[in-house]
């Protein structure tokens, strides 16, 4: 049974709760850090660490995504980004990185003006590029040398364009296929469109589908039947457009995933957790809510492989008409390489680095050897 | 059944909530935000968005009211502010503008002081501008210009005022008629004075009457019965005199309006929620906790055909006693025309551009193609 | 039933609630402020508005106390502070205020040292001026001048002197005896020391006697069979002794005002909040959880008649051992005489002039028209 | 029963409240703070205060050490920071202060970077000076040294090394052991390594063990079966590896010393709470939890006998892989003697110094003369 609240006379709410707000409580039995086992299986892949990058051109240079391959994790390239639109990738991403101004300093209506008008030219300048026609040809161009670095290539298409562009995406060389929009459904209504029918297109493809982001229990359980390999919780904004607090999200996400492994009789789908997570702490927590890995953002941007050089922004900063989580420039000290950012070492005080090892140590020191087991933690909320 | 805590020894209050702590839970079925329906019909008039202008004179110049009038929304003229009282309504807002400050480079006490200072001198001026004595025909003749440009016209009377000012304002052409104070009640007690009747009084006008602001179900449902279009929750302040939590104020509201609806099988009293909601997120909650329409406030204090220049306060500021809130000189960046903060284009990733734009896109994703639909939505809340 | 959390295993605690927390619903008639009576009346006296002055120096000038008594309060002259210590009072506040710093323009190392040094150096100072013996003769004759001014003395005594000075302070003409301190029992244990027995000290004086503070029922109910005209509930801080939250305890003690009543077959003991508000909202809650009048400490510190010209403290920063609270320096904008602060006018768009007008304004919104009624207003809580 | 949330569809998660949230409510009869004894008995020593040290190098200088055992509590020496790595312990201790910066006067870019960049260089100092090798002769020296000054003599060692530098620092001179990491457990699983076996370990030697962190009654059940004199609560760290909050977690394993003296027919063992407390109130809340003595760690750093001169720093933040928390240097105003700390006089209105006055004085006035009676103290929390 739900928690419910009346809010109002005769109108309830159910109470949701954030990850930031849960603690993982130890077990009798610590293990060592060294003993834990963080690798991650999805449909014939596996990888090492349970990590994935949300498709933004803020992360994903070519280095990145091939060096987060090679580090044992997933690294995601959006086809409707900047891949595809300009011969150099450098100088786009430069554009926005120039304009991007650092919230210091600070002490005058005309700079914090200038502070605000520089963030709406960051943004401009995002929508300006992405406006661009995408080049077909460059795009499978630049999929097909991450490819022959030898990692496995993921690629994310809207729901808008999955039909038109995933054929492109596979035979550039995509392994797995992320259908991602901020909000997604299996059965998008459009009058007078033609919506895109998921289950239909999803088994009319070669490789693994994950999709996302869904928020509850019966939108994941309809596109779970639809035949998808993974379903993404949530959209990586810490303010989503609905703002449903997202340990419950995850938690409902994973009860779908359970309800739907018994009425297929084994068909386990996974649970990507797309949370807007700081550090080790809010990932053991995604995790600990049932989430098999987490799709992380702004913390690789920590990275010097990142494309964006430490200025962070998600796809949906791009779009035309609704803008939304800006582009942030908010990342202090030198960039490190990403290999330091996931596994130290680590002179850094604010577990901001060492991202796995810190998630190596909860799991360790709570008593836990694998993600799997890992997901009935026992857990704490502070209220 | 309300939700009760025992504060102390026999003295028990109600849980109540604000719209910032709401989430709207997607449903299965994603819409395209094209497909999303947001007019609004009350008596004989349709809107094309749910929308009203809070009546102060820091939005009402007679461009906004006509413009906000053309975007498909009512812009609320204020009988008893700056209109009827001073020749030159620029001059009068200028001298409130001029002293406004914003809350930047503050770094000493002088600078401090001086900042409180401004604070009370524009209130100061406001108090002052509002002493002058009320022309009726130049409010008549500006009440007329609106007229003329043919959009619907909407005047804001206060409770006190209201046996005075209705006739005026109707006659000079006001087609809805706001009687409108920061808590109202259909039956004011006062001692050797008399009071409005305002059923009797409801009555005997030719126009619709939209009433408030109110904040409990039983205030609600005597407005309702007074025989009113509309009733109004809230004060557009963000600490109301009683700093009762919206999203409870709303819902009660509507459940007053579900009762009154089967009490007189079928008279539909729509609700209003005025409620410094700061974005289409706030905007979606409100509607979603019952509203038909809200009164929207500081958020269009960045359109360039706003009187305040970006300055913004509430008539309650004028108060010649109880000032309240006072005048606010927050934006930052340039104005934009009323069309933009309304539909976009944006490059503000903040969200306070393209408010209709932005609710649409909610609905829409939430699955819900009207408003109607959308107050029952399901809803979540942290806590 | 109270309403209990298990905080650990076999280990529970109350829910209890700030003040800041509550809103205050408003009935179905609204009245004109005009017709709210705030009048208290305990004992023989009677006071137009139901309001004390903190016992502090920072306060209590002769002007000031003569003053809030001409306005229908009652002013609390500490028997123990500087009235009786130092021949010239201008000259003894003047060294604690000219210590105090305002906290601005703090951008460096040195200004944040220098600001806490300035801190400590004003607590000193006040140590200082604290530990100077106290001369009955000036004390009397500064008691005296208030009496001869025409308004009630009032003046506060520690329960640890209590014994000794109260005789003095009624002979030099206090009307009614307040014996406060941080925290007070009827039954004070010490081992080895001779406690005050309240009952036997109370019964024998010829004044009224109010006491406290407290914070629960049983206390209060201990305090108010030692024959007690009024209870105090807290003590000013906003962070007590033992934090606990004022709603509650307001509440609470207004319990066992009731079951006293009912023990005692009609004896009314008083409850005054002494809550650390800060304008007429926390005012009028602390009435509606219970309080017949309120104690009220740094919102008087605006009054142009006030000793410490903007700057306050209350009796216990100037503790020997535990001083706590600090003098604060905090307000702004110039000061303004206390008829302004407690009725207005006001250009003060943050409800800290005006007082009484705010507090009339709310219980008239709120339908009620003295504060006996007031005290079972309907509640609603923020959580 | 536990009082349980359900966070998402079939997942539940404790509620858990931390110390911060806590208020202590007085009974009827308050006593004078000279009435109050705060002594701890464990095992065979006795002291005058509840009150043990973190032992971190940022505190335990041999002069720190000394002076609070001579005050009355208990300093911690740590075996395995700089004490046995540097012959000059001074210079060693002065590195790490030198890059500290405070938090001040941050305008710009490059200011806030020097600032993170300065907060990682005393990290990285830290991580240095404890790579140098362990001199146990030097170590010994230093024991020594403290054990000749006549106070009790406590060495806490990790549980990785306490097999082998346990025998060293007991043959040196400690009389309590502390087995102390972030999160430790009764039975440490290792794969391919010998876990240390706690019982056998506890079991063969001649001085009494302090050992901790726990956060749960499972895990502190099992380390009192394994011999331990006391078990410690928590890590000094405000963000703990799985930040489960501190009020929960002490009363969890009182409940366990509870059951385990039933258990066992009386066999006492001690909670030493280690939770990142601010000052007197905070220590009493843990105490009322249930802890019979508190570890202390910032505050103690206001002692001009401290190591870290102001700055501060945990045991952990010299992690070679998981530094956490960081090198603090946010103490203001002048370093005063240990005795000023613990027990005042005290200019300070904020309540950091005289913490131990501070404490009788909440426990006198709560109505409570010594710990154990106080541990059953009626609770509040603010929610």
């Amino acid at each position: 049974m739900r928690d419910y609240v009346e809010i109002g006379i005769g109108r309830e709410a159910r109470r949701a709760y954030e990850l930031r707000d849960l603690s993982i409580v130890p077990r009798r039995r610590t293990r060592s850090s060294q003993d834990v086992d963080t690798s991650w299986h999805i449909d014939a892949y596996t990888f090492g660490i349970p990590l994935v990058s949300h498709p933004t051109d803020a992360l994903a240079s070519p280095e990145f995504v091939i060096e987060l391959g090679k580090q044992g994790g997933l690294g995601v390239i959006d086809a409707e980004g900047l891949w595809g639109r300009h011969a150099s990738l450098d100088d786009a991403v430069g554009r926005v990185v120039s304009s991007a101004k650092q919230p210091f300093g600070i002490v005058s209506e005309d700079q914090y003006r200038e502070y605000i008008d520089a963030g709406q030219r960051a943004v401009r300048a995002l929508q300006e590029l992405h406006a661009a026609e995408l080049d077909r040809d460059l795009l499978t161009e630049r999929i097909a040398q991450v490819r022959d670095a030898g990692v496995t290539v993921a690629v994310r298409v809207s729901p808008q364009n999955a039909r038109e562009l995933a054929p492109v995406v596979i035979a550039a060389g995509a392994e797995i296929l992320f259908i991602q929009g901020a909000v997604i459904s299996a059965e998008h209504v459009q009058q007078g469109g033609e919506p895109l029918n998921l289950k239909e297109f999803v088994g009319s493809l070669d490789v693994p589908v994950v999709a996302g982001g869904v928020f509850d229990y019966s939108t994941a359980t309809h596109l779970m039947r639809s035949g998808v390999a993974g379903v993404i919780v949530g959209s990586g904004e810490s303010e989503t457009v609905t703002r449903v607090p997202m340990a419950t999200a995850i938690a409902d996400v994973a009860a779908a995933r359970r309800d739907y492994l018994d009425e297929t009789g084994g068909r386990y789908v996974h649970v990507l957790a797309d949370a807007d997570m700081t550090g080790s702490g809010e990932i053991a927590a995604a995790l600990a809510c049932g989430a098999d890995a987490v799709m992380l953002g702004q913390p690789l941007a920590q990275a010097s492989e990142a494309a964006g050089r430490g200025v962070y922004w998600e796809a949906q900063s791009a779009h035309p008409r609704f803008p939304r989580g800006g582009v942030r420039n908010e990342l202090s000290g030198a960039q490190v390489p990403l290999e330091e950012v996931l596994f130290g070492p680590s002179s850094d005080p604010w577990g901001k680095l060492n991202l796995v090892g810190g998630l190596r140590r909860i799991m360790g020191k709570c008593g836990y050897t694998d993600v799997k087991a890992f997901q009935k933690a026992d857990l704490a909320i502070r209220t």
